[in-house]
């Protein structure tokens, strides 16, 4: 336990966020929350989640999603979006099935990812000449050249996280968390 | 970078599990995947992935998750239910939204996760007596007995965690995913 880091914060209802009024009579009379600036959030304090490990982890899943979701937004991508293309044109020819158990997204909801990048014609999807229960999936040209421009954005991410935590702490956490690339 | 542990790996069509055919002709002629044992997933291949932090994070997060969710499932708890409940117990008479904010929920899943932990008589929820627009949250004494019952469940998930990154790593994690509870 890290003293005055994790740990119960004291006096957490004074610290929720201006215009989320709480049950406790407040020293300062509620007032319209300001329309342009969105009031930081301070988050709660809960000494079960504070000193957990898994919940640090989801925080800091958190942080990588919004990140890589507002660098990839400019292109109209979204995290799932751009894995999906990355395992695709590094496994052409893999098929649906193989990519959702990979990357654990739920079927139907790889189906209509996949549906749209077909749409933008990014995937070529057909059916296998093995099993034609099975679609098969390539990279498209324009594909491949939208693959080379979403790396750079998530080059920025990956230095930007490094900052945040420190350049030890990432190499640490590389290599500490490799064990989680082995299975699912 | 770390030598034959990430990077692309070699012949990964070769790496698909069995019984979920891929478009090139493989030497081994398809065969009926086995009905009762369900195939160990293997991941696939992406040097984009791999060698990606947040990826690595984020394969954390779903073991976490899925640790998490078996245990609690004894319970009819899932892993959000228990965030909540935590958060409820530590501040009592919180507002929803602070919650959702706090917790990353989206306001309208948060609500029906509510809806649900007060009919099973886990949580008392009323109108905040400053803004009635507000709904303030406490937990009933069955909600603090069950949350009682759940603790050694995810200290259990948390032992199990220790274990597969080893002791030495989980300190490392704790220090230096800190920085994520400070903010969203």
């Amino acid at each position: 336990m890290e003293p005055g880091k994790s740990g119960v914060r004291k006096g957490s209802a004074k610290a929720a966020p201006r215009g989320t009024p709480i049950a406790k009579p407040s020293r300062s009379p509620p007032r319209a929350a300001p329309a342009a600036k969105p009031a930081r959030t301070k988050l709660l304090a809960s000494a079960d989640l504070s000193h957990s490990l898994g919940y640090r982890i989801r925080r800091a899943q958190l942080w990588v999603f919004k990140d890589v979701s507002r660098r990839l937004a400019a292109f109209d991508i979204s995290p799932a979006q751009f894995s999906v293309l990355s395992v695709i044109e590094a496994n052409p020819g893999v098929n649906q099935l193989t990519i959702a158990q990979s990357l654990s997204i739920e079927r139907a909801g790889l189906g209509r990812l996949v549906d749209h990048l077909e749409r933008r014609g990014l995937v070529q999807r057909s059916a296998s000449a093995i099993n034609r229960r099975y679609y098969v999936l390539y990279l498209t040209n324009p594909g491949v050249a939208l693959l080379g421009r979403l790396r750079p954005a998530i080059a920025e991410s990956e230095k930007t996280l490094a900052a945040k935590i420190g350049p030890r702490a990432f190499k640490e956490l590389q290599r500490s968390l490799s064990i989680f690339l082995e299975d699912s």
